[in-house]
């Protein structure tokens, strides 16, 4: 899609929150910031069907000719998130029913499964698609509103669990198999016998609540799949996409990025905070559809739903705006465009104040709009092309809240360790999933496969057989994807790539722990400690304390060219640089001394790279990127170490 | 009333506790410690009416009789907060319901607009009226017992629910335009559609849980106005009152206090504590009803709802009945005669033991009645005048409830941090409603008008000009009384009359904050920084860091004689008491350097002032109350700077 | 029986969760680390009776004939604990309801007095029995597994609570005036009117929720005795045990011990404890049936419910194992053979690691039980006789739960301090119900006797006329069984036997506490100070702070040769450890100055005393037994002061 090949920006808005005596300004100040397009409609089921059937979309057409007469271009959302009050009274059953089995909603707590609520939700999306599927300034849809994936335990949802796992397990005696039912006299003699894992269950297999957190993600996926058809039917030359919440941990963003045109999130980012979990989004969500990706939603004033908040530093918006692009983003839309007055949002979460006037935001989004008005076309061709991948694994992250086993076991906490050490390198990775082609990668990091299927460990193994290198982690291969104990040694299936068998290991409460020494230097070790017997691979680091010492805490296998490395040990950042700094310049791969706050990235093409040096933080900074060439932003030539000032941007063109 | 202008003490009794066998001894007792007064059957609804229809008050009588024959007079309690086990058998729906739509009782959890509650409730009432009206020992009346004001969820709760929000809106439309429910699609057809803010809800609107939380409030009260009225028809010449539970949150006092004849609240303090909250309560019930008021319950032994419990210091129990006519007390009734034996209230909280023997409380009250005995006419006909108001807000508590925003955002710490101040000057302010009369104060603070109508910015206004200070803080005039955000410039509808405008703000969390100068000297801040644009207003205090350095914290504006002061900063104590104090010193205010935990207040009439001085503290503290006059404890002349020893009260004697 | 008077060893097996392949060589290994025994079948109701009515015992019959044949004997467990997926879906009403009303599940979360669900457990034992009761092989019977008492609040427990107070009140009035209902309203006209303490309760009596407790106790006991009948009839050759939870406080172990042939617990300590909730709990269950005791479960390997877990350091399951043996162990169980795959519990808990390899426990067992061999049969005829007498009140236990009264008023802590410093001084007590027989003991020790009957102080005054020395705590006596506070002075039935009244007391918090002086020395006192008047007494200790300086603090009267002292003070183990040393002294008990984590007991009969001391840190420690004998395991003679290594055990013989 066109669209999709330039940088543009835009913004919320909500005409049905504001008289139309106010449309004809709002929107010559959106042209005037320099943005193309204003997202519509996404929390306006009320005002769109405000009784059962009765359709009023004639403010929403007269609004979109309005901006689309200003060539504005509009994106709508469909309003499924926050249903109607006549519908809930008509229908209870559409809200989610808790563990305990009480209804309990919240914004968004509805049960995907109900076939009342994908009735309504499908006929509302239906009417919004053929009304505007044809619209010149329609360009694209989003479904429903930063989807979680509700755990509702209502009976719509244990017939459709039944039928999902029916079709996953096809005979009842497979799923006694798989789940080892044997233990704790949880025998099924049928399909209908299953139960959602709620409060009432005496027994609760930890399969069982991995398969159900699988169905759940599933399932919204699948109600999201239900409105993309239908948009699809009515509005084929619009894009669909969704403002996903990214690193939520609840829903698969692979499969949820599967159907949609683009991937997109929204970034509510804390104005003292280091940014590493926005980074950290944007390569998630980058590698969920492998290209660019829009923010639908980019935070520019006070946020509504946290402990405190900080004024906005003067050039913070535009530095959010930047760092944004710098790591795939093609459009940027900032939420909202008015702040809010009424109800649970009423912080002046807006471009503009409750008052109309204009906050700063205004005006620096205006200079990055100019700023990069020359850029927009040649930037929006270019991608970020990752050497390195993390992969990011949904059935570890459902296994560990399935049963959390230890306070310092947190597979989030496992990958955040790997991915901050890549940042101070000055690596941005790709976050993939396990069965991802690794074949464009050199290196490919897995700080959590505690699950490990067939296909993963072959993958991996192709891959290191490639030349490439792996590093896997503790316990990685320890179960199969069933969430069942393998009964053969561990690591499991890939014990031969590994070469190495795992004795015994320790979780370490915070009061305990042990060290390792690696090239002489000893780290501390303080979350986990896998003790290690090396068959064919090499001894890299030895534990230095307790009845192990000097047994092996990380290992490598050489295989040709490739490296397949064992690292046994968590909870030990420093040792993990210095691991991996090596690990990179065996590769060649490039690492520049990043410090925290600065963020490096490069976007480019066959002919040209733009490498984005930001500075999110309060001093100045100094970095050497090592390449030569030209700061976009201020004509500088950049040849050496530079100096970063608080909330710069350099866009430096190179080769 | 005659037994009003007196300064009296009394004892909670259960005679059906205690055998007919201990009466005569215990009413000797009661006579001996000089105590007027005895509160009775407040929780015995039990023993009233131990099977339905079947009333026993003959029990009741028959104590009554023999204590007014030694002289003692009589407090009726109804008994509603305790109902019987045979009522709840019959009609479980007088049970709360909690927001999960669970039966949650507790002491007093009843469905306080039930109107099986009601008929059973109001039958009792009668009963024990029409028995007891004419009763000539009998002086009044105590409603229910420490009202909170129940968030019950039933379906009765619902219903009523709706009715009060058709006779606040009339149509739904404009109950539609109040809560603006085009955010988030919460557009209401009718008002049978409008639910409580119960968990089942998707979307919950912070108007609406405003007006529940104004709709609970009112029930509690409207509950009590029904036994009011029965009690007045059948015992028109007995006073009513309740015993409140003073600062509690949920329940307004100024509405409690309107339809009775006197107010009261209970004490329970710590030994250990700094009595704050017991002097704030004071000021609140005092102000509730703009004069004198009882205690109804005041500890005098271990309380039976704490983490601990010290020995009660020798000398406290006096110093806390003195502390209590101090701020306006006339009746001092202790709880309890004799400790209780069953059930959740078991440690020894009598002026007797278990055991029937007497703990130290019975001879410190003995000697407070002894001295208080030549005074109690006298003293008893004066007041509290107070020269400074305190605003006390419940439409910003409840707000606040509805949504909290932000941790260090807490409307009772920053009224608390202006209380605290005034005490350390000597100040005794009156805590008052937003709409009270001014007219009497030279300085009136607002801490909280987060919410403000054109009521209360009007009636600040009248204030100012007629010459008074008022001080308005951080977020005043943000919101309508509806719980929405303005429409115009903030403050809001105050903003004229500070000439300042608030540009944006920040709301700190514990790692951050900022600091401010004033006349020189540099003081923290902690919570909140509003940045000020002044307009017509003079800056008072600037910043003194971050990007707004060197914009006003502070700023006044003087309206001839008046002064609407802009306190733009929260978490600063500090900085309060030097700007208060010297606002104080302009307005001839005098203030009076006072130690922690030493209270001063003076009590006067045309004729007489008693100043007191009580250090509830454990160490001697100096003090200069800048009076001339006589200690009518000691008979000592007081001129100049007295020492005060622990537990000792000043009553000194001036013109 | 003659197995009891052995020193044995077993493992738990569970055949069903492996290929019969495996079952050889699993027997094998089983046999050839010296093992006699094999639990079976405790959880495995799924699997013995897979529809209703349809039972399979054959796989069972045929590895307990493999077994057998081995020389391999058989302890069945009922599987009552995990009921099947079948019997839930047709009876839901067997899971317990929490006290919200809700189903609320949880492994063995049944409700015991549901009839459906005695019929169904009643059943499937029955049997069992039937089939096994008759086996060679089959030796006993572990009922049901880890008994709670569960507190289900469904309308089956109303009734039976009725009827259980209905047996133990005869008449209402009986119940209202133990309860006291008079307070609170709470007057029942009839037992159908009593209701359980749930949420929905608006007054709840702490009697009314001490008797639930019992009730609840009660109920689980009544549940065990009813598959104990059935056992006893189908098997009247074969013991019944049950692995209970030890020191879990809502179970009285006194009574669930009662119907048993022989006690039983499992330990899961933590690698890195102190290891004291262990030996205490082998004091508990070895006093509960007066005799010696087996462990249906001892840890060996990972655990599955804690925060973290340490690798099993080499030496400690074998450490373990004779830590058991020296308090009173004839047989330990370890649990389990081979690590489970699926489910709830899938760390590397057993003996075998998952992929069926030897971990070391496998070999520090065989070690040990070669160890013990020559040992077996003469130290099985021994037993732990203890001098001193700890009594554990589950009164109070429960009485503290009803309401909990104070953050430092904790009864478990107060018994713990005592416990520890019997430690201390190498002394092993025995756990003891306040009623049983106390002529075997030179000194009794009472932490907690809040809740005191008539039958315990006679008990107490004949122990000490009889010349012992009991030690009562704060708090004695002052209220009755009912949970009522007495009507006399403090502490109540025992006031005359101590010779002292309670005048006040101070519950501390964490930042208040007083001091005391004993024998020239001055002691913190933290958490409770009971200020005392003795009459016949001598004071002891005196407080050194506060308005009661000077008054005593410890106060002792003696009777005789014997003695009565009353400690007035909680949380000064240090005071404790001194005091209690010297009055050891006067009693001419011998004390042996232990490290902590060394611990030192003595099993004898006429003819041999062994003396175990076994050091369960990691630290060698010194310690002098005073005794003169030889270490069995080294064959050392040992005549004063020894060096005890890290997990070494001595096992002294000496007469």
């Amino acid at each position: 899609m066109e669209i999709f090949d330039r940088v543009i920006t835009g913004v919320s808005y909500y005409p049905e929150h504001w008289g139309r005596e106010n449309w004809k300004t709002d929107i010559e100040n959106i042209v005037d910031m320099g943005m193309s397009v204003v997202r519509l409609a996404e929390l306006s089921w009320g005002v769109m069907e405000s009784e059962d059937g009765k359709f009023n979309f004639d403010w929403l057409e007269d609004f979109i000719d309005t901006a689309g007469k200003k060539g504005l271009k509009i994106v709508l959302g469909t309003p499924s998130e926050a249903t109607t009050v006549w519908l809930r009274a008509a229908y209870p059953e559409i809200v989610r029913v808790d563990e305990a089995g009480i209804r309990h909603g919240g914004r968004g707590m509805h049960c995907h499964t109900s076939p009342v609520f994908r009735f309504y939700t499908g006929r509302i999306t239906a009417e919004m698609a053929n009304r505007f599927g044809g619209n010149p300034h329609v360009i694209g849809w989003q479904i429903d509103n930063e989807f979680r994936a509700v755990d509702c335990y209502c009976s719509a949802c244990r017939h459709a669990f039944q039928v999902w796992l029916k079709n996953k397990y096809e005979t009842i005696e497979k799923l006694n198999n798989a789940w080892g039912t044997w233990f704790w006299s949880q025998h099924y003699n049928s399909f209908e016998e299953v139960e959602l894992p709620a409060l009432k269950e005496v027994t609760i297999s930890t399969s069982q609540i991995l398969d159900y957190k699988r169905f759940v993600s599933w399932s919204t996926v699948d109600f999201q799949s239900r409105q993309i058809e239908i948009i699809r039917r009515a509005a084929p030359h619009q894009f669909i996409s969704h403002n996903s919440l990214g690193l939520y941990p609840n829903l698969n963003m692979y499969d949820l990025a599967r159907d949609l045109d683009i991937m997109a999130w929204d970034a509510y980012p804390h104005v003292d905070e280091d940014f590493v979990n926005m980074a950290k989004t944007h390569d998630l969500i980058r590698a969920a559809k492998h290209g660019n990706f829009w923010m639908l939603e980019q935070k520019n004033g006070y946020f509504n739903g946290s402990d405190y908040n900080l004024a906005i530093t003067p050039g913070l918006v535009r530095a959010w705006g930047m760092f944004d692009i710098s790591r795939g983003a093609n459009g940027v839309l900032f939420y909202r465009y008015r702040a809010n007055r009424w109800g649970q949002e009423q912080n002046p979460n807006g471009i503009l104040r409750h008052d109309g006037s204009k906050r700063r935001a205004y005006f620096e989004i205006q200079q990055m709009n100019r700023e990069l008005a020359p850029l927009s076309e040649k930037l929006g061709k270019t991608t970020v092309e990752a050497a390195v991948a993390l992969i990011h694994n949904y059935d570890d992250i459902w296994s560990a809240q399935a049963k959390k086993q230890y306070t310092n076991f947190d597979c989030h906490k496992l990958e955040d360790d790997f991915y901050r050490v890549l940042l101070s390198l000055g690596i941005t990775p790709d976050l993939i999933h396990p069965e991802d082609d690794l074949s464009p990668y050199k290196i490919v990091i897995a700080p959590n496969l505690f699950l490990l299927s067939q296909k993963t460990a072959d993958n991996m193994k192709r891959f290191v057989e490639s030349g490439g290198a792996a590093v896997f982690h503790i316990r990685c291969g320890q179960k199969d994807t069933g969430n069942v104990m393998v009964d053969i040694p561990w690591p499991g299936l890939v014990r031969e790539l590994l070469g190495v068998t795992v004795d015994e290991f320790e979780a370490f409460p915070d009061h305990m722990g042990n060290s390792a020494t690696y090239k002489g230097k000893t780290y501390p070790i303080r979350w986990w400690a896998d003790v290690l017997n090396p068959d064919t691979a090499q001894a890299e680091a030895l534990y230095a304390e307790k009845f192990y010492r000097g047994k092996p805490a990380v290992t490598a296998r050489h295989v040709g060219k490739g490296r397949a490395v064992y690292f046994g040990v968590a909870g030990c950042r420093e040792l993990i640089g210095d691991y991996l700094g090596d690990l990179f310049r065996d590769y060649g791969i490039k690492t520049i001394r990043t410090p925290d706050k600065v963020y490096i990235t490069t976007r480019k093409n066959r002919e040209v790279s733009y490498t984005f040096i930001i500075n999110l933080g309060t001093e100045t900074k100094e970095i050497d990127p090592c390449i030569t060439g030209t700061d976009l932003i201020t004509g500088k030539k950049i040849g050496m170490t530079v100096q970063v000032a608080p909330l710069e941007t350099l866009i430096i063109e190179h080769q």
